[in-house]
């Protein structure tokens, strides 16, 4: 195991009725800033939930925070937090939302073009406290530090991660998912799935508790995948979906291992140049890279096979072809497409890709193995 | 799943080599007291390796807090505390260090006796900063804010839990376990196995990855009880069951799931009878509890047998039978004796045990169907 440090100060609020508990965890003399993206927490109740248990408290609001926040969005909010001096930011909604309030809470504290927070994380050395009412189990951004933010002008994609950005606290209420759209349900099952693979289908590491931990995860979202696609209003099964999601991103399965990450690295790619949810370039990313990248994965996707898919016959090569058959398939049962064709997109971008990450001199992968000329091999699998 | 608020502030810092990271971890302008046990921290290293990282800090030593650590040694360390304008307390030990450091940091800031606290642990209103050097896996004291503290002139134990008395931080540097006595080592592993199962083995909620999470600490344990029992100097090996005992009390697993904590409690009482070590008495009573209540632990048994033992052969009764027996094998097979009579014992305690449930009113078990009566059967299950 490898030396680490951990440390994760939010504060988990789980469970039904939890949105009324913000009348008593935020102090009523703060002036909170309440950030969303678009009507879907006015059509599903929770908007009204959330002004009602706030309703002692001074809130300005601001929508519009789109997938994918963008630093241009999100820069008008930092002017509106220094003018009203605001102390206080509360995000309702899913990843992008809370993506989108970390950057906002990092922004204010700095002097300087914020854009400099994703190209160097290190300047940010303080942040407004935040929190958030979580509406869409995918990202785990409500226990974490991380952020992902987009720049249109330039379709750039870069993540930040910082102590300063963890929520203070999150409410996780199993019902605001009910009424989720099946896309965006696909979606959370495939994010919080290869979450957990970019911390656990590296190389074995001797970390045996993160191992079956990170399997657990797994053959969690092996068990409710297809169940909560067909019924989002099934209160245990969409409870342990959104507790998974949180799980497989709040650093309970990191400490110690080797990461990996290279799949998100490739798939941010896709959604700036071909606006491709999340999720979705994920999916299209992931078995390819394992194709490419099966002789440095092979034991862990072995280990992974007979765990996680009980697949122990054949020859190790014939295990791992079936073993990231598999996993694709898990994906397709979910109703989520696996390759770029599907979407109509070929390789138009491939250079541009490539071309992106040998200039930013980057090499991917829990063994930084994964070079411009491997990341084009991939590409070229997910076609 | 049930509702549930979780929060774990402590910073865990973990590795080789981590015990110098003191230096900087605590503030020069704290006055520290230092708090040990007996002299093997003197013997292993660890006692130098402190005072080393610490030369630049005001340092008082408090020695001699006892394994159960009782009321009358600690209430010395809060008079100096009190003295000395101590403003930080560093525990450098085992669990019973570590809990007996809690008791002092939380009795330093209360007005009245603090056996108060044992009593009724609403009263822990505020506490002193402590922090930890782990030097034997085993309570999990390290990442919680529990404590269990004994009182020597009423032959008492009680415990208590706050939200103020978590560690701030805990360093758990493996390689100081490879100079623990065998006795250790056995009851680290039967103390983290029983800390899981206390949280798991009751009856199955729904809690699809807590589940896991708590299978996967026992597998662990199973895979490595004999291996470190043989040999306490191998890193890797060293390092999995630090961080299982770690992990398996630090509210990871607890989340939303019934608890049940009833070996716990008919344990203390034999250790304050007794004097048995802590984790001697959950081997012993643990198999004669599920024995007892093998009908309502039924499910759960049988969902733990499968996936931890994998036994899935006979009846639902013979295989509640074998899941038991392969439990009570695994104590033994660390060097766990599981019965009174091998250590000399009978059944003088029982009428005293039984009493004081049955004046304290105290029913057990997650479902707080364990009355009186099923203790003395429990008990009886014990010779």
């Amino acid at each position: 195991m490898n030396n680490f440090v951990f440390q994760n100060p939010t504060r988990l609020i789980f469970g039904k009725g939890t949105i009324a508990t913000l009348a008593t965890e935020i102090p009523t003399d703060k002036k909170i800033l309440m950030t969303y993206g678009g009507g879907s927490i006015k059509a599903n109740g929770v908007y009204d939930q959330v002004k009602d248990a706030l309703k002692n408290h001074f809130v300005v609001e601001f929508a519009g925070i789109e997938p994918n926040p963008t630093y241009e969005t999100l820069i008008k909010a930092v002017d509106i937090v220094k003018e009203q001096k605001i102390d206080f930011l509360l995000a309702v909604g899913g990843g992008s939302v809370i993506d989108g309030t970390k950057f906002i809470a990092a922004a204010v504290a700095y002097n300087g073009d914020p854009w400099d927070l994703l190209v160097d994380q290190d300047k940010i050395v303080d942040a407004l406290p935040l929190a958030s009412v979580l509406t869409l189990p995918a990202t785990g951004s409500e226990m974490n530090g991380n952020a992902v933010i987009s720049k249109k002008t330039t379709h750039e994609k870069l993540a930040f991660g910082s102590s300063k950005t963890y929520p203070v606290f999150s409410i996780l209420d199993p019902e605001v998912t009910y009424s989720l759209p099946k896309r965006q349900i696909t979606n959370g099952i495939v994010d919080t799935f290869i979450h957990v693979c970019e911390q656990y289908l590296t190389f074995p590491s001797q970390a045996m508790v993160q191992d079956r931990f990170a399997e657990g995860i797994l053959s969690t979202l092996t068990e409710l995948g297809e169940k909560i696609v067909d019924d989002s209003t099934n209160y245990n099964q969409m409870s342990n979906f959104m507790y998974s999601a949180t799980i497989a991103l709040n650093g309970f399965i990191s400490m110690g291992v080797p990461q990996d990450w290279a799949t998100h690295s490739i798939g941010h790619e896709l959604t700036a140049l071909h606006g491709l949810d999340h999720a979705v370039t994920l999916a299209i990313v992931q078995p390819s890279l394992w194709r490419v990248m099966r002789d440095e994965k092979k034991a862990k996707l072995l280990q992974y096979g007979e765990r996680v898919w009980n697949i122990t016959q054949g020859t190790e090569e014939e295990r791992v072809d079936a073993i990231i058959n598999a996993t694709e398939n898990f994906y397709r049962s979910v109703g989520m497409k696996t390759k770029l064709s599907e979407h109509g997109i070929g390789n138009e971008s491939f250079d541009t890709i490539v071309g992106r990450f040998t200039q930013r001199g980057w090499m991917l992968g829990e063994n930084r193995s994964i070079t411009p000329d491997k990341i084009r091999e991939i590409l070229n699998g997910c076609l």
